[in-house]
């Protein structure tokens, strides 16, 4: 971690997510000139770090998953006071957070990810040989990566898009999320000593923090930086994204921003079991406060007596729910006042409310319901609320269903409930799904994103600021390469990887178009 | 081809590029009626277009080069009328725009570019099961091509933009360059004869024609555009970047827009041979009277009696150079300015200029020199000038020509003329190229690109406004590509390729994160 000489007095206070009041626990706020200071180290080390073996890469993945899980106990009850979330699924996440650094070393090893490409010269061919040319990704420079409140571990100081851009061979400069400063330096602590272990530069990793807008704003015009990672609001997905794209030199933004994840309930599935879907649809909506990217804020069906059973059993179980300590007294808030936008529009209902809460930052569970036509006439309906509260929409038949789903914006996900009965219509609707989504379930909840090799995080606009990529799994590491092609190099200059003797050391070849392993 | 109902009165003529003056034939404008009447053709096909077979995309891309074939010498004869290119490049720029169509056939049959990727489900995974999770790429969308004047064959209507887009399933709608609006008509026809011999629906392609840049804007602007595809003027692509971002949905845009791709003279080599260097450099200077994205615009070299001796043999060359036949008279205008402009800075020493012409539209070519010094002071010495003009920059020493390529912008290329003796420094600037170009040369030209796999035509902004791919080369379907996951989905609803009885084909699957062949 490069050594930030903190010239600012200010400091600021970690919250305690379930009182929303100040901890003790006080940390220095980064300044301008600890962004540049951490711009200039990662500068520094791209040379020598995006050069290292692709097993000393690996290994340093691995040794900051190592350091982590090092840490101990006091990096869950930190993540646990900080983020209101309970032991289970902080050990859960932190289990994620070292499987996904595991499996970036995984992919750095198989060497796919260089894209390795080789044209061999044709010294005969007419009317002009041909010459030799060979291709391999680079990194793309050092990156900034802006950690999520959602996921304290997952997807923030050493979350996915850490992983995937350490792998990429790119120095990371991590804007910590105020939200959970203790859990943040506890984490960039631990990557300092994988750095440090591994003998790498210290510009390798840096871990800025402050409370405001600021100082990520300044990180992203920062001349040195080349790519932006992101997962957040909207609001500030596209902030980010107007900031990168004025830059003198515009950089590649990858926000994860908004979706309110359509789940789609097919007739005969509904017929089979309404009542069954209803109570799952309320455990997947209200799991860990609601606060997931991928929560099913959006349940569209066609009117009938299964989905008045689904509405039914769905709405028993929301007046069941406790209150759920949310993460930031903003979210929480946000979530008030969203909740009480769709319960102000025309032409809703409110079908139920979770119990009431009695700390300032629990949120209570909401349902409300509306008709195919009344969501198409008001856009407002299919705005993200951050949290447990979802929105039935009943469709008068399949074609108000599919216009429906037409008039939606990009989401990460849609998911379908359905029986073999349901196949026709299934595949009716895949080609729409398709244009719409990043990952299309079946007989499932969105929530729960596997990290694996052919998951997709990610979506058309907004649910994303780029649908050609993925957050979560193996080829997020696609996102902060860039192709290369030598031409006629002599071999002594040419990298390692490209040239004739190089090791096959498992790393794919495409030669002359023809793929060939290792 | 859409069948555009034309309701527009406007008519404009067909250039004669080497006289400048208006020819006899008369093409008429397209209206904002027909961009709209286009991009709903092409967002009516795309679901057709985009699920067609992989035998059936490839060939209906080698249909396309067969018709162009089948168009015989007119097409050449009109496109030397309208470009002022002489036949010999014309022929060889046809071949080349068949060989295109073939290549993406090619890549389309082997299935690479479907990145299949499958995670089998898990079911006894504790504590939760894994889902099986299967992805593929799938096209973006209708895309909107803009056709460059400088190859009014290679990239322009049927050229690597649009055969790369088809090739990944996504309709296209081109904006013909104005300055060849007969060749682009033959061309668009071509195309449409395939669409109807292959029993496509219309909207696969349309081809809008007009003077102005009020179309394009409106193109680019439409909502049924996914991408956007432009080879052109900086100038020019970063509008319809802007135009692009701006939109509510914003969409990529690849454009290519300006280089000056220095090239390097490495001590040994201009020891060896700096008269043969400087002839061979005004050869690949003056080639197609220099209008070419990779035309060596720059000359770095460190002073001394090797540099003398190239500036020598290069100046007498560029002393019998012909004057010749630029693409339009805007783009002569433009290069006029361009070379005045530089001719007028401080520091600069004119070397040479090539013959005058007669003609209004004939370029000469220019050859200047000044120090890096002097360079380093004055960044419009760093600016484009389309058409045969150089700047020779002599460099006190290594490290001088180290600060001058630091201080340059992106580029598509960068080339090293080197000896045996050369490869160490070549070492030390390598990893300085990587980051400021997409292709590294040593020992030939910039000019002349191969159309291949292992090819980059594509850098740092502004060489492009997406370093993260090429225009040039196979690996340019991937850019009009984005990622879907599908979860758990039944057999018979997944998409032909992941379903577990799909056809051994060749397309390459990544099945848990290991690679097997076809």
């Amino acid at each position: 971690m490069a050594d930030l000489d903190n010239g600012s007095e200010t400091l600021f206070r970690s919250i305690d997510a379930d009182s929303g009041l100040s901890s003790e626990k006080v940390f220095a706020v980064h300044g301008l000139d600890d962004v540049a200071a951490a711009c200039a180290a990662a500068e520094a080390a791209f040379p020598i770090y995006s050069e290292t073996t692709r097993e000393t890469r690996a290994s340093f993945l691995e040794r900051i998953g190592e350091e982590i899980l090092a840490i101990g106990d006091a990096l869950i009850t930190a993540a646990m006071r900080e983020s209101g979330l309970p032991r289970a699924r902080l050990e859960g996440e932190r289990g994620r957070t070292v499987g996904q650094l595991k499996l970036f070393a995984n992919v750095v090893r198989t060497g796919g990810w260089l894209g390795l490409r080789i044209d061999p010269a044709l010294p005969d061919r007419q009317p002009l040989p041909r010459p030799d040319l060979r291709l391999r990704m680079v990194a793309l420079g050092p990156v900034a990566i802006f950690g999520a409140s959602n996921f304290p571990l997952a997807f923030s100081t050493a979350g996915g898009d850490t992983a995937s851009a350490l792998a990429a061979g790119c120095p990371v400069v991590v804007k910590g999320h105020p939200a959970h400063p203790e859990t943040g330096a506890m984490i960039a602590d631990a990557i300092a000593r994988a750095v440090k272990a591994m003998g790498l530069p210290d510009g390798v990793f840096s871990h800025l923090v402050g409370p405001g807008n600021d100082l990520g704003g300044a990180l992203v015009q920062d001349p040195r930086i080349a790519a932006v990672g992101f997962t957040g609001s909207r609001g500030g997905g596209l902030a980010l994204l107007a900031l990168a794209q004025a830059r003198p030199v515009p950089i590649p933004v990858y926000a994860e921003m908004s979706s309110i994840n359509p789940v789609l309930l097919l007739p005969e599935a509904l017929k089979a079991r309404a009542a069954a879907l209803g109570t799952a649809f309320v455990g997947s909506l209200t799991m860990g406060a609601g606060q997931f990217c991928t929560n099913p804020g959006l349940i569209l069906a066609v009117e009938g007596e299964g989905l008045d059973a689904f509405i039914a059993a769905a709405t028993t179980a929301v007046s069941g729910c406790d209150a759920q300590v949310m993460l930031t007294t903003a979210i929480h808030d946000a979530y008030q006042k969203g909740t009480a936008a769709i319960a102000g529009r025309p032409n809703i209902a409110m079908l139920e409310r979770g119990k009431a809460g009695d700390g300032k930052t629990r949120g209570q569970a909401a349902l409300f319901q509306t008709s195919g036509q009344a969501f198409l006439a008001d856009k407002a309906l299919a705005e993200e609320v951050f949290g447990a509260s979802s929105l039935i929409v009943r469709c008068s038949d399949e074609a108000e269903l599919q216009r429906v789903l037409t008039s939606l914006e990009g989401q990460l996900t849609a998911t379908l409930h359905m029986d073999a009965g349901d196949e026709p219509m299934a595949k009716r609707l895949l080609p729409l799904l398709e244009r719409k989504v990043g990952r299309i379930l079946a007989n499932g909840w969105p929530t729960g994103v596997e990290v694996t090799h052919a998951m997709v995080h990610g979506g058309p606009y907004p649910a994303t600021s780029d649908a050609r990529t993925t957050s979560v799994g193996s080829l997020a590491i696609d996102r902060f390469l860039r192709p290369v092609s030598y031409q006629n190099l002599p071999q002594s200059v040419l990298p390692a990887e490209l040239r004739d003797d190089a090791a096959r050391d498992g790393a794919p070849r495409l030669i002359d178009g023809m793929l060939s392993l290792g």
